[in-house]
């Protein structure tokens, strides 16, 4: 019997997925198409997953580009691999949609596989269901036996650093608010600072490489999801330990530098969500060494505090006067 | 810093169903609570993996309990890797909820822990997010090099079989319409028999055992989750084949003969979803000893047709008379 009517649509969506996103990979014994992938993990290795979920109108705009999307739910669950020290080998995909819509599921695959070619990541599962706008991805990889970055290794006196910039994906998303006190200005300013921005938001850049350059060096490391100070804040409680970070030393890129004021930029930077930086200590003795290894990687690395005994992270300006905590930029359950 | 009252929500979740579905297994390095888990597969097996959604009005009736929820989401996961002939090891989670309701996740975690349990499954990576209902599962489980079960391997002249009876988990769909036109004769039925159907919707048992059986012995093998005729349909467009299949001989439980005629009982059997038993094939040289160690895996097997040369799945009753193939029981983007 040929497929039901009904069924055309799932099987066509699986079909174009894996069509725009097909990759060999000698350990993929068996792809999409069966009950199970079948996959053969490396001697000596193990296996990092990790699983995200990106809602339609809690994660993203609910008229973020098809395209965004794909890169971005693969971008997003990447950033936890990363933050392992792992790399990237395989995904599932399980995308619920409210119909199905050919030409949203080819865009939302080109996105993918375009940030799955970086990696040579292979998806080898995947569900198409119908229902609310929602993407889970959950992503394999691997870390040789021992190697992997946990969040629980930081120690008081080890030194705090970020990858890259912070706070430019919370303020792509304050741009794309046409309602904001200030949209009039934004949309004013020079052309091609507030889409560095938006395009921070919508393509993060997973930081996989500086991961592997952290392994055995790190003491601790955490990418940055819901905000810096929340998860740095995660980072100090499986470490036991506290932070203290000056707001002053974090790093900001040229955009956010130009289209925000002092205030806003903290904010953004402190309890903006949605960077995927990696956040992570180290002893200051091998933070020269690192920092040039980081740099050459492709993505340096700023000192912005320190560890601390104790718990929670405080924050304080260049002059060391404290700063309150930020509101968080991103919130699950508000 | 405390984390902000808007983490507490997400992070008490997960809490709630780790300490409830807690499993200690020596191969979790690192489990739920960091960036990604770090686990280890036994030299010599490859890691099956398999992805599956439950979306609220659409997989299940809204008003379905969250600890059935929980068995379920597993269960039909867990067929997946049956289908293959893997041993489950593993799970990750991905659970959308309208809001943090601390009553609804206790439930849905019971039940998932108590079939986890069974299979010594362990939860080790989740993301609790807030939107419509919505259940995603990653299962990941082992099969020895080679051995595993696939679609793609029945030849024409060996037979079909498959485990259990057949139809009850949509006639259980079915006697908890209380707008169908036979709804008062269901419920005026002995007591039992509606609950034994309903209880194969909410409830559906893994043929994990028998996966194990089938290993080296199947030709090729297929969860029924979407019907028995859509999914030996999958089976015969893999493996190039058509199939023959004896209406009258498939495998009914007591309660669909005693609540159903014929003509429903068909309706169910053929198109009707949420099955999860193996249907798979055999030469028919294989299937005496086969069908022994079956049934003493505690869960036998019945003959229903055979394969043959062409494609596409044809139904004839016993005297072998044509039956016209079933409305789908279960339709995604109907």
């Amino acid at each position: 019997m040929p497929p039901n009517a009904a069924d055309v649509g799932e099987f066509e969506l699986i079909d174009r997925i894996r069509a725009r996103t097909a990759l060999a990979r000698a350990d993929v014994h068996l792809g999409i198409g069966d009950d199970a992938a079948l996959l053969a993990v490396p001697p000596g290795e193990r296996l990092a997953a990790s699983t995200d979920t990106l809602v339609a109108g809690v994660h993203f705009p609910l008229d973020t580009a098809a395209a965004d999307l794909g890169w971005k739910a693969l971008a997003v669950n990447l950033s936890d691999l990363a933050a392992m020290g792992a790399t990237p080998a395989w995904a599932l995909l399980a995308l619920t949609l409210p119909q199905a819509d050919a030409r949203f599921v080819a865009a939302f695959a080109d996105g993918f596989a375009a940030l799955a070619r970086e990696y040579k990541l292979a998806l080898v599962g995947g569900d198409t269901t119908q229902g609310p706008l929602t993407i889970t991805l959950t992503v394999l990889g691997f870390v040789p036996d021992g190697a992997a970055l946990t969040r629980a290794g930081a120690r008081a006196g080890d030194l705090v650093f970020v990858t890259g910039t912070l706070g430019d994906a919370a303020a792509g998303l304050h741009c794309r608010d046409r309602a904001a006190a200030d949209a009039e200005r934004l949309l004013a300013a020079p052309t091609g600072l507030r889409e560095a921005l938006i395009a921070r938001l919508n393509r993060p850049l997973p930081r996989v490489a500086q991961g592997l350059v952290l392994r055995g060096r790190a003491s601790a490391c955490i990418d940055v999801s819901d905000g810096l100070v929340a998860d740095l804040g995660h980072l100090c409680e499986a470490s036991g330990v506290g932070a203290e970070i000056d707001v002053d030393a974090l790093p900001a890129s040229p955009a956010l530098l130009h289209l925000f004021d002092a205030e806003a930029r903290r904010a953004f930077q402190l309890g903006g969500g949605d960077d995927y930086e990696l956040c992570f200590t180290a002893p200051a003795a091998a933070a020269p060494v690192l920092l040039g290894d980081l740099a050459r990687s492709g993505c340096g690395a700023t000192c912005i505090g320190r560890i601390v005994a104790g718990s929670g992270v405080r924050v304080h300006d260049a002059r060391g006067v404290p700063i309150a905590p930020p509101r968080r930029g991103f919130e699950h359950f508000a």
